[in-house]
């Protein structure tokens, strides 16, 4: 009953994904595609979905999460609306918009100098001083994975629209849930995942077999998934269910960005341009097809913006 | 039963308003607020909903219009839908981005140094020049407020999310259709104009009891209502249609174009935050209630938008 209650309560508060498409974006990119946009999720990306997720089933007051920005966003929001207290652990290179963010929402922010101190070691402090508080995983968990499901419900229910679906992937929980909801509601199309080049250890995973991973955080544009490796839990779910990784290399992150925002009139952080990047990456993969592209996020710096878009 | 068929297929071609809300807004705003954006309609603003219907109920297979760039992209692409060809007069201070996407669309720009030459006369002379055209209004003409009128009807099977709608004015093409498509549907909400005050010969209008104009293009930075006043057609609707017209600071459409695009995730031009610029400039007037803000369309030159953002 309590599983039913919380599963309800979160698709009640969730967003529905904003279906965009254009004319114009498929004669740029040579494909037709359909954007699933979270950019207007609340707090302005998927992350909302996996974190209220968590915070509603953990029994704790206080959480402490590790975050690049918009799962620490979501998790500060999440547990404003729940009346709890949240530690957000940031690298000191975050984007300035989404330390603000956090703060705005009602987090508090510890900052890490991610050069001279490994984050989970930050989190590990921060946990010995707050032993009241659960720490919680961005992106490794059952319950993020049940929460960013509730997106592969809503896109088995418009399959309609599409014949494969493209995520982005860092650590693997967006990935894991969109192929969990997907699954649930009996929806058999492809599913691939979208990353960096340069932060390719899915892909590497994939090959190996078990789960490989990077020496340290990629310095990708896409900050949203600069992660060390995929998840534990969302792995066992990856390596069977995705229909393969697209490995992306950064310009085409940034031509993805600009075709977003000049043509389809999109705004997106980087990282939420990576999906269609994949299709600019391999256009004759998704021939005479129509591709469901995941936006995950619009939180950008105005300037990192800026330069993405005037540089060439 | 011709009008029928062509009002179907217009209908089918619209893509549906897109409905978005955000709480940081609302509380940054200090009001709630439900954005109905047309930056995702085709073409990336509400225009195609009036350009296509006015191109698909013209005999003639070449149109000639003026236009400040909108609805000259949104005739370029009706009439590639529907193999007719057409000029498209723009004043040569236009946004860069609007004269190419016009030019994208298929359609011919015959750029217009205002100061020089009004561009009525720009269209009389291309008219003599090409006798089996048809000149189009953007703006005065019953086939434009049907078209716009779709909108209206989407509003009024929406009225749920709402207690008033804010529209911008520049030739009272859109505010006359939502007041034609709500009436039609038995939504009595009221329906509010929000005009720039560098350009309001609407509230002039509306105070006046008939149309005054305005004596020069008024230089707003809200290009798509530099208008010189309302359409004949239109005003008959307005001026018992229109619950008020709101006059805006150019200061207050700046500030609500921050809003939308780094508080709301959504890329804007100048002219589509005008009515989230009106709750802005008279808050009061929307206490407790839920006010519906028409976000009119996206194209924007990033150099202006830049600017407009950057600018403190």
């Amino acid at each position: 009953m309590a599983a039913t209650s919380t599963a309800e309560r979160l698709r009640s508060l969730v967003r529905p994904t904003t279906f965009i498409q254009s004319d114009l974006l498929n004669e740029r990119v040579g494909a037709k595609v359909v954007l699933a946009s979270e950019t207007f999720q609340r707090t302005g990306s998927f992350k909302f979905r996996a974190a209220f997720n968590i915070a509603q089933n953990t029994p704790n007051n206080t959480l402490i999460a590790a975050s690049s920005g918009n799962f620490g966003q979501a998790l500060a929001y999440a547990c404003k609306l729940l009346g709890k207290k949240c530690y957000i652990v940031m690298p000191d290179n975050s984007a300035g918009v989404k330390i603000e963010a956090v703060r705005g929402y009602g987090g508090n922010v510890v900052l890490v100098e991610v050069a001279k101190k490994p984050r989970a070691q930050a989190v590990r402090e921060l946990s010995e001083q707050h032993p009241e508080a659960s720490v919680v995983s961005a992106f490794d968990d059952p319950h993020v994975i049940a929460g960013n499901a509730t997106l592969g419900e809503e896109l088995a229910a418009n399959a309609k629209l599409f014949d494969a679906v493209i995520v982005p992937v860092g650590g693997g929980g967006l990935l894991s849930g969109v192929i969990t909801g997907m699954s649930e509601k009996g929806c058999k199309k492809p599913i691939f995942g979208a990353e960096p080049l340069l932060a390719n250890d899915a892909a590497r995973s994939l090959k190996a077999g078990q789960i490989v991973r990077n020496e340290s955080e990629p310095q990708t544009i896409a900050d949203g998934v600069r992660t060390l490796g995929l998840g534990e839990h969302n792995w066992k779910i990856i390596k069977d269910g995705v229909a393969g990784i697209i490995e992306v290399p950064e310009e085409k992150i940034k031509h993805s960005a600009r075709l977003l925002f000049n043509v389809a009139n999109l705004k997106i952080e980087p990282t939420g341009a990576l999906s269609l990047a994949a299709v600019l990456t391999d256009p004759t993969k998704f021939k005479d097809q129509t591709v469901c592209c995941i936006v995950s996020g619009g939180n950008v710096d105005q300037s990192i913006l800026f330069d993405l878009l005037t540089e060439y």
